[in-house]
């Protein structure tokens, strides 16, 4: 598996270690990762820091030009507040883990001129397959449900 | 003036004083403020608190419930981010003070049946348009271009 995604696996299983939402990301900016993340609703109480989120605030203040010469991991399809921040920077590229837990705003991101690669990754889908049987309520929360 | 907004206002006031980027919010339940929040990207390096996230990273986790009944005030016209989020958390109405400094995702929330108010007020106008003039750099980094 690439690289980049296989760090973004292991934000979420750091995640899952820590009793929170098993989603990671990673933002990679000219082969480099420059923030990574986690979903952190559990771990600080936010309801801001998807993974995503999460990565990006990591990688802290940038100029508009190295968004635009990155590419995100995600392991889950971004949600509308996840995809927005990619649009809001935009970041040209997302790669995701897998899209049958949840759909996020794909189309959106295409009518947008988002590339976007996805992974299908049988891990990505475990995780959320085992935290959602686990954990429907903390699911529906962090997806405004 | 709407005492929600007035509180808005403040907020963005208060971030001004920090030396911040003058964008505030509030998020209103059953006509009770229950976050505040201003844009943060000076005063703690983050990327993703712009105003309207700020307000819901302070409100905490909420039940879906909460946000499905809330309203979201902000002095500026809310980005793709900030758009994104209202979205996700399906927040029915948002009132903005102003989107003559900047156009942001309107058109997209009218379009998924989120009522948006327009205050159109000079003195949200002022504020950005002060701060536009002293930082451009700033705010162009805030709206990533």
């Amino acid at each position: 598996m690439d690289e980049f995604m296989r760090a973004a696996i292991d934000e979420a299983r750091k995640g899952a270690k820590e009793g929170g939402i098993p989603i990671g990301s990673v933002l990679v900016h000219n082969g480099k990762i420059i923030g990574r993340g986690h979903n952190k609703r559990v771990q600080t109480g936010s309801p801001t820091l998807h993974g995503e989120m999460d990565a990006l605030e990591n990688a802290g203040r940038q100029p508009a030009s190295v968004y635009q010469q990155s590419v995100i991991y995600t392991t889950l399809s971004p949600c509308s507040m996840c995809s927005g921040a990619i649009l809001l920077y935009g970041i040209p590229k997302v790669v995701i883990g897998e899209n049958q837990s949840f759909l996020g705003e794909e189309a959106l991101l295409k009518s947008r001129g988002v590339e976007i690669e996805m992974i299908d990754s049988d891990e990505c889908k475990q995780l959320m397959s085992d935290f959602m049987a686990a954990s429907p309520e903390l699911w529906n929360e962090d997806i405004g449900e």
